[in-house]
């Protein structure tokens, strides 16, 4: 199973304050520009690439407080396992539409490959840092709203060996946010 | 006078290892490939774009650890400033390179500009993060090196504020190092 990093950090690094708030990102760089067929940075044609997704707790908790409408649901119907080991039962609004998984990531991994899934999406810092020491991320998008936060919750964590990464891509959007995207290569 | 940044990271915004080691930023990308007008990533043009330079006390131990040669000496002729507030000798091997430069951050930079220097290139990690919080980094050049190393210094330190960038631009060189630029925008 591919699984792969689609993630949004700042400039320095972080992908939320010190209190977990995202908010910086939605007022973040050049709102007033013409995006033309950027307007999702891609977001929309990833999450039709891939088939189910993978995150931590915080995440989970982190999207039920947003409270989001049908509508408003970004991840279509994709299958979405939720990795905590304290927590067996999902928020009352997110019932029926996230899994709880307790134990090993490699033995989700397997689970999700056994139930025929492709393409997973790794969200979460804590959780793309994991699969990083499993050496199971296999492709890395991260999307740098033009901003120093300054402090917060970085991305990367403490890894267990540097990793190597390949193929780069870079593009600068007209809002001024930069995407950035690579292969990773476990030597 | 212009305060840019020219510097390279890690992927996950780390400057050296825990150590203070950048040998993996030699090792780092692909090192086979011909990268043809882009060998020095912009460094040349961007030393020709400076008269003088402002670091750390860590930053010159650094380049004196390395004992270059004046073939090696990367700097031109520009003016050197180190900032330090305990050593008021530079060691031996940068005699003549370098001048010490004890006090506050504003201070120094009234001193340049009274001496007439124009465009100010800032070193190492803390220097940057002191000037981001004196509200002097005009430009920031950021060269990240296709590595995950895990843990190290970060080039970014706590900030007073967050800080907004602009006019982004972002290129992948063929050795799959990515290149972004912005220039700030303190509100």
């Amino acid at each position: 199973m591919k699984c792969s990093v689609y993630i949004a950090t700042s400039v320095d690094g972080y992908i939320a304050t010190p209190e977990g708030a995202v908010d910086w990102l939605h007022s973040a760089g050049n709102l007033e520009t013409d995006m033309g067929d950027d307007l999702d940075m891609g977001f929309g044609s990833f999450i039709e690439s891939v088939d189910c997704m993978v995150m931590g707790r915080k995440c989970m908790d982190m999207i039920s407080s947003m409270n989001l409408s049908l509508e408003q649901w970004p991840y279509g119907d994709i299958h979405i396992a939720v990795l905590s080991n304290t927590v067996r039962t999902p928020p009352e609004n997110l019932k029926g539409k996230v899994e709880m998984f307790s134990g090993k990531i490699t033995d989700l991994v397997k689970t999700l490959e056994s139930k025929g899934f492709k393409h997973a999406y790794i969200d979460g810092g804590s959780t793309i840092t994991s699969f990083l020491n499993h050496r199971l991320i296999d492709e890395m998008i991260i999307t740098r709203a033009p901003v120093l936060l300054g402090e917060g919750i970085p991305l990367f964590g403490k890894l267990d060996n540097q990793i190597r990464l390949v193929n780069s891509e870079a593009k600068a959007f007209a809002n001024d946010f930069i995407q950035i995207k690579y292969r990773v290569n476990y030597l």
